[in-house]
């Protein structure tokens, strides 16, 4: 193992990712512009096949099949009473993805995605399953509010079987990987990793999550002001430690592997958003490989995103995660490609003047 | 042939559409809210999934399979040099949507949807071909500018056979249509169709198509001003066939076929748009029929879709037509049924507590 010190600059350097060579984009500009179609007008489509072209770094990149990872884990913070609902539906809803019957399951459908499910950090244990990954680091971080999350080499672990996770999906034939994530308790999280890495004030960052009634909401601020004052970390693969949780380093992993293998990490809502944050903290190169794929309705996910600069593909209100806004934009990004690949020049199409 | 005189009156009573049953409402909500996941999380999703179960009036619509119709047609008011592009190009398109060559092919096979090619009014003998559907209502409209387009027996029978193309789909087994349009010119016919059907002052209506200079601009807005003072029609059928073009009025007959058999109808851009206005003047209860698939950047889309109340599910800065905006939603709407279809209860998930 090498000596991974949990700095940015040591971080920085274990990730080999290359920023998109941005020479390129003149040649996708003009092979867009020579389409059969009025230039500039298909919009946001257009941009979207530039940054796939820039990803790949070819003028015809693929971008047919796609995986979605719904990295699973629980937090130690819901001792505090910060979710509506208990613990144990993190592992409910494991075994729902896994029996094909949760939301994601049926949109992924709809977006013809394959799921695959990873256990990052359940706190339960979760039967055998072809579908089901085992990547936990632990059963449960610690309860953030009172200590770390997790240590510094259970994040390390995590953030590299992340990558792994996805060269592997890649090397099984992925052209895109789309992030999504199951976790009890884990806006709460989300909303620490925002607040130290955007930088942005705490309450900006805090929503109600799966829905909190106002004592709910109390407890969940409390909680959080507890960890925020419980540790003055702000160097990425820290703050990743002190307030976890596993499914969240090990999703910044993801979008670092697929950045590390230029391929397009499409980033679901305000947790894997929390990660992708953290990633781009962690090798800021990774940004360019990022496709943000719609604009939660979860307190703090717009600013999240303006603090990315990025300005997400859809805006329809979601705020449930598993990935479900994630796979909804995948249709999005292979229209964007094959507009590069499969669509007629306009010099081939318009009748001939002699 | 019946009696049609072509006014609003008359025409509403030769569509069959029947309002949704919103008595079925709360059931659908219910049903959506006691899914696995926090009541409200799917945002817009779920506000579709509603109304999909609304058109399809029953708690399990299935939306799988999608047809997209483009419908093709010629303007004559092209001679006043309207568009930056000769006429001749929408042949040229239908040729490539054939050839499975265009913006919207690339974009159709990447959402799942089977495209068929419609001569509603092209103004040149096109190529027999398997996927091309042969309506032609006239080689090309007349001149607006100078007379009506079409006859009130042509836009008569360029409504019928929207319709009957549509039901024909849906007998052989399409759950959704989608409703997009080719034709070099039109967007100055859609912006007299909504100035007279919206009604909205003229100039908010026009914009620059496909992309036009400023002379062109120039010359397109006073052609387009000329057709207007040119006649004072109000009534649905006689705005359709003073202004055309036959792919407009076809497009019209294919939204109420897709009402009368309570199919939902996937609105592309500005010209669908105006069409679709047409067919909810014509019959208003087709309202409740039509998906818009997105907000498009030609100018007077905005103020159209606030006239219809729609509020679209794509905001992508979208101009080209061809059904390419269409297309996209439809994994949207696949996602919204799903969900109430495929997705497990709330009650079978969570623990149970003794």
């Amino acid at each position: 193992m090498s000596a991974w010190r949990g700095d940015l600059a040591a971080a920085d350097e274990a990730w080999r990712i290359q920023p998109v060579d941005r020479s390129l984009e003149p040649a996708l500009r003009a092979r867009i512009d020579g389409k059969a179609k009025p230039p500039g007008s298909l919009g946001r489509i257009e941009d979207l096949a530039v940054r796939l072209g820039l990803i790949r770094n070819r003028l015809d990149p693929k971008v047919e099949s796609a995986v979605l990872f719904v990295f699973a884990g629980d937090h130690g913070l819901t001792a505090e009473g910060v979710s509506r609902y208990p613990a144990s539906v993190t592992a409910a809803m494991v075994e729902t993805f896994l029996a094909g019957r949760a939301s994601v399951n049926a949109f992924a459908s709809a977006a013809n995605v394959e799921v695959r499910v990873v256990d990052a950090g359940v706190a339960a244990d979760l039967p055998l399953h072809p579908k089901l990954v085992s990547a936990k680091i632990r059963a449960g971080t610690r309860n953030c509010a009172r200590e770390p999350a997790m240590t510094l080499t259970e994040t390390q672990d995590a953030l590299r079987r992340g990558r792994d996770l996805v060269a592997g999906a890649i090397r099984d034939g992925a052209d895109v990987i789309t992030i999504g994530e199951m976790g009890i308790g884990n806006t709460a999280s989300a909303a620490l990793i925002m607040h130290r890495l955007a930088p942005a004030p705490l309450d900006a960052c805090i929503g109600s999550g799966a829905g909190q009634d106002e004592a709910g909401l109390r407890r969940k601020i409390d909680a959080i002001h507890r960890a925020a004052a419980r540790t003055a970390a702000t160097t990425p693969a820290e703050v990743l430690a002190e307030f976890g949780g596993c499914e969240i380093a090990m999703m910044a992993g993801a979008v670092l592997g697929a950045a590390e293998q230029r391929r397009p990490a499409v980033i679901d809502g305000f947790i894997a958003g929390a990660a992708a944050l953290a990633a781009v903290r962690l090798a800021p190169a990774a940004l360019d490989y990022c496709v943000f794929a719609h604009r939660s309705a979860e307190r703090g996910h717009a600013r999240l995103l303006q603090t990315l600069g990025a300005e997400p593909l859809l805006d329809l209100g979601l705020r449930l995660g598993e990935g479900t806004g994630a796979v909804l934009a995948v249709p999005l990004l292979r229209a964007a490609a094959r507009l590069l690949t499969d669509v007629a020049d306009l010099s081939d199409v318009l009748p001939r003047t002699p």
